[in-house]
């Protein structure tokens, strides 16, 4: 899919457990991985899976820590993915203005 | 996921190509299956088989008439996907607001 409706809408975040990484780092800067792991209700298998895929698009950093002698993984996005998560944000919103207005715009 | 940010987020509306098959009946009212293909630059496998989930949720339906000699499938939304897809619109609307303002609302 190229120049439609769905252009906008990159696959990268589009899947439902990747929008919400990239959500709650929008919303809160940093988030260590326990964290995304509860608010998201992902086991440790699909959310390392999901982190992987953005991390390897270059969308966020994953460092690993210690606090204390456990070891702590925390997520943050990076400039790029900042701005392909706003461009993805804006997409939605095309799609949702059509849908409720009825026009491509 | 449960009663999380993603909650209101349904899976067979949120794949990419699903999401153009909702919002183009949305704009539209009927599709046939030739306009939904081009709009969307899928194959009619890959078109067929996203119709199918969509029919099988009881969110469209379709129907197969001819035009002419030509078969011709069209689809609509039905009452039951109407609202599916007005609930997955709101979901995303809150989505949006969060990551716009750094609030859980």
């Amino acid at each position: 899919m190229g120049d439609n409706i769905l252009g906008a809408i990159d696959e990268t975040i589009h899947a439902k457990a990747r929008l919400g990484i990239m959500s709650l780092l929008t919303v809160h800067g940093e988030c260590d991985f326990v964290f995304l792991r509860k608010e998201l209700e992902l086991t440790e298998g699909n959310l390392g899976n999901h982190i992987r895929v953005l991390e390897e698009a270059g969308y966020i950093l994953v460092t690993k820590t210690f606090a204390g002698k456990r070891p702590k993984t925390t997520c943050t996005s990076t400039k790029l993915g900042m701005e392909m998560f706003q461009q993805y944000i804006e997409g939605l919103e095309k799609i949702i203005r059509m849908a409720q207005t009825g026009k491509k715009s």
